[in-house]
């Protein structure tokens, strides 16, 4: 029995793509992993996404172009991270409109350029053009080389649900800025490639948090045709930065965990009998990965507390976004509706 | 002695990479190659390239959403065709301004999957964002399992001059659409996938002619730090549609090799002693390249016929373009000025 929503996003990508025939040498379906999987005959698998920047700058959540710069970088190898892949290198797709200052244009590639040391991946080559607005886009490729392939899907009933680390830092930004509110918070996230390496060594099914917290939980329950329940309060995963925003302004943490613009961090599965050998792996790295919950057989999504029980539907979560026509003051008088319903804690 | 001008747009694309380090596994420098190349650890090389379709759309080149789709996917393969790659697929990045008609969205998709199929190549993902304007790009991915790499670099004076099939389509298309002529031809070039991967065997220089045969010359004059003697007159290696377009037109028919709209085939070197293994496995696969000059030391180009020799500076004609604002007028009044000095026949 289903108890979530269809996430409409996905019933629009599936349209748009029915007249496409899927190649032969690639691994799993439409919507099942973070950067599409091809089967080369050495055994090894090239790992690619094509991720652009497009909304973000649009609507003035972006402004700076040395962070405009470093997102166009990051959120490309986040999905090479939530695949587990090593980096080979970005392609970027650069649209500059005519006139745009030299000052800002050396800030971009900057930025581009600090992203690529930080994460030690190369540009290797792009396109520019002349358009209205400046957009931005790339295409990350990496490899794996040996070892099994990590997805979206393969997530049983049983496996522990974790986040790689403090969530919704990526909403509270998008919040102070596109609301006005004083600004307090900045956003470099870093991808988080050694990280997925681990989980894709010990994990069952991995997605990362660009689209915030309820939008990757919906889409891992809706690939797996599972649910979960969450153990671990809000308060104990939400950012530090983020929470603090939140009491701020006298909103739920939680409503920094609904998207659409998340955090980049990962969130994935591991089975129990792999949790300590996890643990084990990713504190060698001085990595501390947050337990949250655990999946069900059950297709909806429950938060169980020692002081109670919640449910709730995250793909009516993620859907809210779009039915709010795009606008972050609707999106927030839509979550206050939510939060009247199920009165999450 | 260098008897041309610089290429503006290598300048321009010099400068923006500055910053960037390039990859230790990546072959051949900046602007090189049409593709990007990744030596993996087999032994094999990855091919890649992105390519967007932008200012085709803006100023109306292409219009109708089948063309725009099919273009999209054929202007990444002929990237491919030009360093001999076996496709892998192509990723998408597709912009739709908001309420992109549906029947139009449709038909896009179909250019798209038609133009996959004409070339045996599959989508492998993408992204989709809503932007003021449509606007369309690519990612495709080859690779090459064994054998040698050809880039536009390696050419030697003596080397044999090539061009896969007849010129000045894409420009001839270019010249009916903006200029309001009554329009005779259709364009939907296919890429020369098959034809690369034999010029890859023999060559020793190849370049797609995405931009116009003189553009392409001049990329390859400058790379490769040599000229060119074009020992075969126009009329026989400008495509009939063409110069059928230039004759009705009064025009001289080298204006349809100027470019910045080419008629994506390849041009490449061949060194004599491969010419005729060359020629033979051409013919196998029943086509027939047009060898239309020589390369030579001098860095500058020479059309040499029984009947007189002219010098032309290609570079000179690959920055009109922008020098005329990117209006198609001034272009062709540019043109004119040029031919009155250079009297080309």
């Amino acid at each position: 029995v289903k108890h979530t929503a269809p996430l409409s996003e996905n019933i629009v990508l599936r349209n748009l793509t029915q007249k496409f025939r899927r190649s032969p040498t690639q691994i799993g379906g439409l919507l099942e992993s973070d950067a599409e999987l091809l089967k080369l005959e050495d055994g090894s698998v090239l790992a690619l996404s094509t991720d652009n920047i497009v909304e973000e700058i649009a609507v003035g959540l972006y402004t700076d172009p040395a962070q405009i710069g470093w997102m166009t970088v990051m959120a490309n190898l986040s999905d090479l991270a939530a695949v587990g892949a090593e980096p080979l290198g970005i392609l970027l797709s650069q649209n500059f409109p005519p006139n745009y200052p030299q000052d800002h244009m050396e800030a971009l590639q900057s930025g581009i350029a600090e992203a690529c040391e930080q994460a030690n991946v190369y540009v290797l080559g792009g396109d520019t053009n002349t358009s209205g607005t400046l957009q931005m886009g790339g295409t990350a490729v990496g490899i794996i080389k040996s070892g099994p392939v990590i997805t979206r899907k393969g997530i049983r009933s049983g496996n522990l649900l974790y986040v790689s680390g403090g969530m919704g830092t990526g909403a509270a930004y998008a919040f102070e800025t596109l609301m006005g509110a004083a600004s307090t918070l900045g956003f470099r996230p870093r991808a988080r490639l050694k990280e997925g390496q681990i989980v894709r060594s010990f994990g069952s099914g991995c997605m990362d948090t660009s689209d915030g917290f309820f939008p990757a939980l919906c889409n891992l329950m809706e690939v797996n045709e599972i649910g979960f329940t969450i153990t671990r309060p809000f308060s104990e995963f939400i950012h530090p930065d983020a929470f603090m925003v939140a009491t701020k302004n006298k909103m739920p943490g939680w409503f920094f965990l609904a998207g659409p613009h998340g955090e980049f961090e990962l969130m994935f599965t591991i089975p129990p009998e792999n949790e300590a050998l996890f643990e084990r792996h990713a504190a060698a790295i001085n990595w501390h990965p947050v337990k949250i919950g655990i999946a069900t057989t059950t297709e909806s999504c429950r938060i169980q507390l020692p002081d109670g029980t919640w449910r709730l539907d995250p793909c009516q979560i993620a859907n809210l976004y779009e039915e709010s026509d795009g606008n972050p003051r609707i999106l927030l008088s839509n979550l206050i509706k939510k939060q009247t319903i199920w009165q999450l804690p």
